[in-house]
């Protein structure tokens, strides 16, 4: 083992991460060659498996320059359950992948201490995970971080654009912040093209960058899946990479439009502050941020009521933001 | 998009790229929210999911600096599906996640169509995937590759400890070269021990350091599924990380001992020149190296023949290496 731990690796190392991982997770089958997951499938009759995989991004940069690595695995598991979610399917576990130049045991269990806290709020389970140690590879204390998640739905169950009307309301629930999209312009922003400070403080803001900009992305599982399996809820976009132009119009169907009335929701402060700072037209900003918005539900008019109170009930802020419209696929994000 | 793409981010490259992997993989469901697998479960009475993710480790900078990017997709499967394969089970899907400084889409379409042909070696298919784009996280060209893979077993099927017998026979398949493990110590030992270059050749191999050093990872599902399924197998270890005695050692009950008969098979001759070369004792060897062993097999004496024919007839070399003696979970190497 001598040579391999000169080379870089410390094999021991990773053993005493994986029995942390077990302690934290409390599944103490880890560290076996696969992870395990019997299935129950009394509840199902043409059982589908929803699988989705995503990383942190370059939010990653800013926790380990700000060395606060708590959080980051709750936005990993955020971007692969509200994935899921937003097909209709129910999360059962979740797998992450820690890549790290040099394995320091402490600082990777932080690490996958947010992993476990992300699974915990999305009801589902860790069941296995791989930490490569990869000298050479990532350097200056850099590391990413990559998760798997997999969930299950009756294939009747599945969120459908066949099941979209023209009229159907837009519920928008509120994000957490940026959550884990457009850092790499936001650091261009505020570290490159100026030269802000993670413990400053913008405008609006109560609290200082670093923290400001490592909000965890919010997991939407608990209250919305409910609402799913009740069949009130049309179809789901999870507002990530391309914001809601992108991610809105995957949902739609060829014959309709998603038309949004901008200002009938709160935007984060800080996306106002980084428009103004970096000078960003309203296409930069709407193609790349969330908007305050982190999911939203197309659902029937019938539905808005009994949805909407159900979500408020369970925590979320909900916000009625637009509706469908005769169109081709359009999503217009209408300003007057 | 023009101030995320001046940050360093093209989304449009993604969507070429997504574009692209769809028509590789023939699976043109790619880039919905989640990856959709429908479940068979006609031949299941208690169906129990295996999952596992792993990466290829620092073999990926051998691929970077030869410009062989072409099959570490293929050692990324392998590592995954053969871990799955290790518990019983038969692999369904798969997802990657390539994180990577710049996004250049010619170049990803090669390391994903490693992964695509990995998942046709597996018998598995390729639902999902994320490509991240993240500047200033990897730098020099590098990029990282893990991936995650779900497979099925029914739960009475599971290869389990339990089985194994003090007599039972120890089988090695030959690995083709180092696979993906210990490739920091080969960088140390070849790169900054010595100045080797990756188009030197050395004693004994027949093609040049770059060459060698890629070989994929074999995939042994296809040629020892079958005979799972059949019940001739007792226990299987996926030689990785930590090599025979590490993950030998995992398939052991209590009670018993694994002894290996050292020259019952060949050791690949790239290992004996980098014991040679990087002076390197034998248990550096056998913690780090698969020892020419990719995969070892536990079978009853009575199937031993079966087991051997079958395997041979589905192209892999098979080896008789040891039994399983009464002991205490030791794994024993008897050179002399």
């Amino acid at each position: 083992m001598d040579a391999y731990k000169k080379a870089g690796v410390d094999i021991n190392a990773g053993y005493k991460l994986v029995d942390e991982i077990k302690n934290l997770s409390k599944n103490s089958e880890l560290g076996a060659f696969g992870g395990l997951f019997p299935l129950e499938l009394g509840k199902y009759k043409n059982p589908v498996l929803v699988s989705g995989t995503d990383g942190v991004g370059t939010k990653l940069l800013i926790a380990i320059q700000a060395g606060l690595n708590e959080t980051v695995g709750i936005d990993l598991v955020a971007m692969c359950v509200n994935d899921i979610l937003a097909q209709g399917a129910k999360p059962l576990f979740f797998l992450d992948y820690l890549g790290i130049g040099h394995l320091d045991p402490d600082n990777a269990k932080k690490i996958v201490a947010g992993v476990v806290e992300g699974v915990k709020q999305a009801g589902a389970k860790l069941i296995g995970g791989e930490t490569a140690e990869m000298p050479d590879m990532y350097t200056n204390g850099h590391y990413d971080l990559a998760g798997f998640a997999v969930g299950i739905a009756d294939k009747d169950k599945l969120l459908n654009k066949a099941a979209l009307r023209e009229g159907d309301v837009l519920l928008g629930l509120g994000s957490n912040g940026l959550h884990s999209n457009g850092f790499s312009l936001v650091r261009d922003i505020l570290f490159k093209q100026h030269d802000y400070k993670l413990a400053d403080q913008l405008p609006g803001l109560d609290q200082d960058l670093k923290h400001e900009l490592l909000r965890p992305t919010r997991i939407y599982v608990k209250s919305v899946l409910p609402l799913v399996e009740q069949g009130l809820i049309g179809s789901i976009a999870h507002i990530t990479g391309g914001g809601l132009p992108e991610n809105v119009a995957r949902i739609l169907p060829a014959n309709l439009a998603a038309e949004f009335n901008y200002g009938t929701w709160p935007v984060p402060p800080i996306m106002n502050d980084l428009q103004k700072i970096g000078n960003l037209s309203f296409d930069d900003m709407k193609h790349t941020f969330n908007l305050g918005l982190g999911m939203v539900l197309a659902v029937h008019p019938e539905n808005v009521d009994q949805v909407k109170a159900a979500l408020s009930e369970a925590g979320e802020q909900v916000y009625q933001v637009g509706r469908l419209v005769s169109g081709f696929q359009e999503v217009i994000i209408r300003k007057d």
